[in-house]
């Protein structure tokens, strides 16, 4: 945890008077991830869990299928000025036979300007693109599992409690056993860490499984859902409008909100189970 | 503002019953950033005020140094299926002499391979990049009137009210004054657009004023503010580690967690006046 969180001095001012004290804050360091040894993406992240990171990202890109797609992960030799080894260089060795990512790939599948670059299109490039179904998952959850487990994710935050600046996201399954949490100065690299550790356990398309996020869902988050096979998403804020509508397309849950016992549901509500069931009980 | 909130149905679940309505989204869609006809860069945003996110974009990556570096700024043909424009693609020509930006530039300076990636290296490309010295501004701000910006900047958050789903980031003046506000599902968007407002209004460099973001402070943003030349970058949460040590290294003052009349300030504490004044003073 050493790199996770450094500190700094902080003068405190408020109407308790001045204080200076030092301060836990959150590590942001760069993470430049090479594909055979070619340079594919940076990333500002926060240290720590970076393999898992790299396979998420290139898992969530398409650039591979499972962790039988990548011969080798290891850091490069990148000295800062001291001569020491700064492990923000990963690069990642391509099975025999997988093919490598196409020059200037962008991330989230942006469309390039043959098209019209809208929003459908980017709908478009991940249905191409996606491996899995989890529009066909069975799976079902309570709603109070579904309503428990922000809080259980937030319990979960270690370094967030120390520093209040990171982004989390967890693994659950459907009775909202905790599979894995990790944590990020970036929401991407946090989803990518945990989809990157499913992909190490080979555990993908994460079937039956809720991926879990601290703050809002964008069309990025809904993408990453999307491409590992997980058929629910949920999160404690609002969703955009493009999130919204891949979640529709690709036939995912995606809740949002979800506090205090409530939540707001966009799409595929029929995996929610109990809820209708209690409404419809006698009081 | 008719694309910038969507509707879409949702179902409430919760303790009060079940109810479906149709919601208020922040809407999120791609624009292509392209320079004379090259495309340079493709980010997921509200759509809004794109002509100056786009100008914003290219300042703060150093592109250009003010409004007289753009010849013309036009949305390009970029159709749907249903044969409308989408306005998602924005070419800017650049004016006559100003070098075109280098092929693959990547965002935020982020180092090439040739060099040890870390965060040092990222320091130092702001550095050399940057036009300005903020770090002698002579500007103060009362401790009083930077303690209720964030307050200020919440009360103009027109579409998160109705979405629960925007960044916002505002730049006001040394004494309180707000120039201007933009929200944007990507809080680095949201920025570029206050930037952009200002290079496209010939304020750049904004010496004297205060940029106030809603959420944490990441490199990326510490970054925009230097280059704007923004002696103040002041959130509402917690900073990263790279964020603080590019304010430290650039002379900014950053100022987080401001909240219920306390604040941390982390860099440059003498430019906020009247707090120790004031604790000084008999009580």
């Amino acid at each position: 945890m050493g790199r996770v969180i450094a500190r700094r001095p902080v003068l405190r001012l408020g109407p308790g008077g001045e204080r200076k004290r030092p301060d836990s804050i959150a590590v942001e360091e760069p993470l430049e991830i090479r594909v055979d040894g070619k340079p594919l993406a940076v990333t500002m992240r926060t240290p720590g869990h970076d393999v898992e990171l790299a396979h998420g990202f290139l898992h969530t890109e398409g650039v591979i299928g499972s962790v039988d797609d990548i011969r080798e992960a290891r850091y490069c030799d990148s000295f800062d000025d001291d001569g020491r080894n700064t492990y923000n260089v990963l690069d990642l060795g391509l099975a025999p036979g997988v093919p490598p990512p196409v020059a200037g790939v962008e991330r989230n599948f942006y469309t390039t300007s043959s098209c019209g670059v809208c929003g459908k299109a980017s709908l478009d490039a991940v249905r191409v693109k996606t491996r899995f179904s989890p529009a066909d998952d069975p799976m079902t959850v309570p709603f109070d599992v579904l309503a428990g487990l922000p809080d259980a994710l937030r319990a979960k935050q270690q370094v967030f409690d120390r520093t209040g600046g990171l982004h989390a996201a967890g693994l659950f399954t459907a009775t909202g056993e905790l599979l894995v949490v990790r944590e990020d100065v970036g929401r991407h690299n946090a989803v990518d860490k945990v989809v990157g550790w499913a992909v190490l356990g080979g555990m993908i398309p994460a079937a039956g499984c809720i991926l879990v996020v601290s703050g809002r869902t964008s069309f990025e988050l809904a993408q990453k859902t999307v491409m590992a096979g997980i058929p629910v998403l949920a999160a404690v804020s609002a969703p955009s409008s493009l999130a919204v509508d891949l979640a529709e397309e690709a036939g995912i849950t995606l809740a949002g909100f979800i506090r205090n016992g409530s939540m707001n549901v966009y799409t595929r509500p029929d995996r929610i189970t109990t809820a209708a069931e209690r409404l419809t009980s006698p009081a």
